[in-house]
């Protein structure tokens, strides 16, 4: 049995992929692979989405330096979607939060449940830096 | 700030929803909302989904039992995919087992990490029960 056999792509070639911090079950981010995405991750050990906006892989965190060290792949029961088990450096969220999930229903509206814990202009900055 | 206004909907109305069991940090499913469903979710307090294949609305466990009570509706930082924290009754796959998630890639294919914690035709059975 093929691994890429069981994950049933959309239409587009992409699957969800969520991402987990494997210790502490924190959900950092939801995001979508393609088939080489899935490939190069579990070759390399570090998560590589694909990007819909900007319509290329992305290898999470290589110029910022927030990556995620793959730990554990997962396949749900009809294989179209992911769960990746993962050890997040840093931040997984661009504003600079530990996880994207930041924000909670409350009242009909939103509140914020977690502050940045590093500063979005200096993560800005690093992505600007070249890669290490 | 309207919550609904937050949430950036797809081409066709819905938006990736993952469960995740609020204490245990365990991930359970990754299924799909439209508009009516979060907003029922939210005024009943159970979780209902929009089935895709079904192409209805989905209130999980309405037949088997197998409910979700919602504890927290969590959006993401651009708003295209919801993080319920959710208290699950009995099992989340239709499988019988407790996650959706319960294969793991393992040398080019997939091993399962869980066994079913209900017999699945017994799920089934329920299935065709009355709702109570």
């Amino acid at each position: 049995m093929n691994l890429l056999d069981e994950i049933r792509f959309d239409d587009a070639g992409l699957v969800a992929a969520i991402a987990q911090q494997h210790d502490s079950g924190e959900v950092l981010m939801l995001a979508w692979m393609n088939r080489d995405a899935v490939v190069e991750t579990l070759q390399t050990g570090q998560v590589c989405y694909w990007s819909r906006s900007r319509g290329k892989r992305w290898r999470k965190g290589e110029t910022s330096g927030q990556t995620q060290r793959l730990v554990e792949l997962r396949v749900d029961c009809d294989g179209d979607a992911l769960l990746l088990r993962v050890d997040q450096t840093g931040v997984a969220c661009h504003t600079g939060r530990r996880s994207c999930f930041f924000r909670a229903a409350s009242d009909g509206g939103l509140v914020e449940i977690a502050a940045p814990e590093i500063d979005p202009t200096v993560l800005y900055a690093a992505e600007n830096r070249p890669i290490e």
